[in-house]
């Protein structure tokens, strides 16, 4: 079993640092551990205090009496290789060592202290992540260690990250757009458990669809590659690397001591690892939404369904500009598409609906393209943010408001509906919205794994990751069927 | 006075196409404008009806019996030529027309019909946006008279778009950004008024800061880069283009009948014009939204303030990937940055704090690289959501509610106070944060007039066209000084 196994599913944990002074974050990342739903058993250990937020605390871990699964140190950086020594000495295996002040600080003092952790860890076999990170969280677990509340767990995306605000902080941007992560480990140092072994494990995990990196410097690039060839055959793997300028690889010095290299070096071990490099955080999710939740396309044929000529334009532009094929429909696929749209409808790729009313034919109109056999893929702007557009007509006719809802209600079962076309055609589906995870209506598009973007360029890039993710399973032999 | 003046600033409405139909396009139209708060008077014409939505309705123009500043016909193609003229033998000189079925209609049919209004228009000296249009939004005289509701009104961004779309169905995407729009135009066809026409106007408007264009032709080269040059010496212009590739330029026949060009060919047309180029909407948004808040810096070099390293490289290496520099600091400007920080704090740009716990030292830190000669602008990461970190917190420490409260309000008055420091150095701050604008925090900062963004990419390249925009000014003889 992968070492991570066990860390990322553990059936206790005993936590280092809290208190009952609400200000430490140990006591914070306690909190999290407890409201955020673990099953487990949670032992806070602590040196006087009896209970720590009402539960019974012990005095070091030889106390708890029983196997502890995890150990998570948030203590001062001078006691930390002793304690982890109790640790072992009492059976644990598995850590995550919050504390900083080891390899990333600058002079000899931090390299020391780093090498005396893994002394101690190396004496007693424990694996462990760390120093100098954030925790981790899963969604099967409901295991949320971080200093950062409700985080939107779920979904097929996990990501290793060198930088712990990356896994931690960036959770009310993942609830805008509605992005849902099921599984993040924040590496620090990697002064043990490194991001090859966090590849490794990924790519055993079912439920993990595509794998994120933020990468400030790659420590064992061997293993690194071989790790990511292997993971890119089974799923997409994307990453964002920052250290490549003169001031980007200074401030990667300074935060996890990492030796950084130029933009071309590492643009050709990504290569080679058949990993997708993103400009940046923003745009890796992006990527790695689409590529957790779509089919992968057969070639790069793309069908623009819009009722909005700037929205229409600006995916046809972008799709192309991206490499993608916006291709004119035959005179047949055109005539199908006539009897079905209005006179004003342009029905030659963009499909430009422009004053449709009936906001149900999306459905059929791409499952007409579908079918066609003339695209490989589509992107549809469109969809209504349900009866919110009434709002202020709502004001002025009362008598809207219960016709407004059944309408909102018939419109979210016909979103969820066209949200399965995609895999039943194996053809993905990007959407282009406006109305952002708020809306009800989006939500049930999100809901049923259409991922939206609220421009035609970042639309068009995340269906671009799908094409260039199949040609990279293509070449590492990995399973090219549609997932 | 500029046509658009009066069209934009009416003291009275006439609506055609309004009625006590609540699904019609008109009557939520007029919805839109007695319940966004319009001053002016507001008369519905209709043939039949005698008030419409409990307002008085007129059986045409000329039983209104007063003069009527502006026009706005939603009505059956076919009707709008002699309605039209109906308006003008009563008085009316500006109109905006939202019926569709012109020239954007394959055939002369089309055309025949767009020549017809034009004629009208020169007989009774009509000026007039549309048709095909969506209508109009100016903060200043609280007018909205599109489709959509609630736009975010304020701030000093003006945007003329050949989508009507994009002038409205953005305001979700607007909100949740937290940028606001002084005034919005959608010009249809531009069978009158044109984008031309629009940067002369809105040159003139001092509450207009930065103005954005969406472009899918240029009717009038000529006019329009005079009329941009004019405008992008006192303020800056951006513009997004989407008619560059082949389906793009498919999609803008179809949508406003519009002959679109190669990308090149409108390259050099918006360097000439003085117009900066944006990739698509989301981008022309951040770009505006800096330009419209921030003073100009004299030279390239940034400063970067950050509590956490992988945001800090994030925004270190974008700002150099866009040109910009990010200057190691001078062992004198460390001392000082030394002085106030804590032992774990690296000096040298980035500035990172790490674990640092007083969030009021960002102030002090900007002032000192401010004053210190060596940077031209800076860029933050590490504003706090207040208390909003300690949810979980405070479910197991009642007694944190209030002592939150507190906190929260010292510390918003705080970001209130470091909003103002960039225009008292006139040097640019922009920050980075995954908070969103519904974060009360960021909401201060954005109030105060700085511009927030979820990435260092968007970021940096925001703070980047503030140089541009400098050297566009300069290089077209205009004011200089920071604004």
């Amino acid at each position: 079993m992968h070492p991570l196994k066990q860390l990322m599913n553990p059936s206790s944990i005993a936590i280092f640092g809290a208190s009952n002074n609400p200000m430490k974050m140990g006591t914070i990342q306690l909190a999290n551990i407890l409201e955020t739903g673990y099953k487990g058993e949670v032992y806070p250990i602590h040196r006087s205090e009896e209970t720590v937020m009402g539960i019974p605390a012990y005095r070091n871990i030889a106390k708890v009496g029983k196997p502890v699964d995890l150990v998570q140190l948030v203590l001062p950086t001078d006691v930390v290789p002793e304690i982890l020594e109790e640790c072992g000495k009492a059976g644990v295996r598995r850590a995550i060592i919050i504390s900083g002040g080891f390899k990333e600080v600058p002079g000899e003092v931090g390299r020391e202290r780093e090498r005396r952790l893994l002394e101690v860890a190396a004496k007693y076999d424990i694996r462990f992540l760390g120093p100098n990170c954030v925790g981790v969280m899963n969604s099967l677990g409901s295991l949320n260690s971080t200093t950062i509340f409700e985080p939107p767990m779920g979904g097929s995306i996990a990501f290793a990250s060198q930088s712990g605000a990356y896994t931690a902080m960036i959770n009310p941007y993942l609830r805008e757009q509605g992005i849902k992560m099921c599984q993040t480990l924040s590496v620090g140092n990697e002064a043990d458990i490194d991001l090859a072994d966090c590849l490794e494990y990924l790519r055993e995990e079912d439920e993990v669809k595509a794998v994120g990196l933020y990468v400030e410097a790659i420590r064992r690039p061997r293993e690194f590659i071989a790790a990511a060839r292997a993971a890119a055959r089974v799923k997409p793997v994307v990453a964002i690397y920052v250290g490549g300028t003169e001031a980007g690889s200074r401030s990667s010095l300074s935060h996890t001591g990492a030796i950084s290299g130029p933009d071309e070096l590492y643009d050709g071990l990504f290569r080679q690892a058949g990993i997708m490099r993103a400009d940046d955080l923003d745009h890796m999710l992006d990527l790695l939404w689409m590529l957790s939740m779509q089919p992968l396309p057969a070639g790069k044929r793309i069908a623009v369904i819009t009722n909005s000529g700037g929205p229409g334009s600006s995916l046809a532009y972008h799709l192309e500009k991206v490499g993608l094929v916006v291709p004119p429909f035959s005179d047949g696929l055109r005539q199908k598409l006539d009897a079905i749209t209005g006179p004003l409808t342009f029905t030659g790729n963009p499909i430009d609906l422009t004053f449709e009313t009936n906001m149900f034919i999306f459905k059929d109109l791409l499952e007409l393209v579908y079918e066609s056999g003339e695209v490989d893929g589509a992107v549809i702007y469109g969809i209504m943010g349900a009866s919110d557009f009434m709002v202020n007509i709502k004001k002025r006719f009362p008598e809207l408001l219960a016709m407004g809802g059944k309408w909102d209600e018939a419109y979210r079962s016909f979103l969820a509906e066209l949200a399965t076309i995609p895999k039943e055609h194996a053809k993905p589906l990007g959407v282009m919205s406006f109305l952002g995870a708020r809306s009800a209506s989006i939500q049930s598009l999100i809901d049923g794994g259409i991922p939206v973007y609220p421009s035609g360029s970042r639309c068009a890039r995340a269906m671009r990751s799908l094409v260039d993710y199949r040609a990279i399973q293509a070449a590492l032999g990995g399973n090219v069927s549609p997932r």
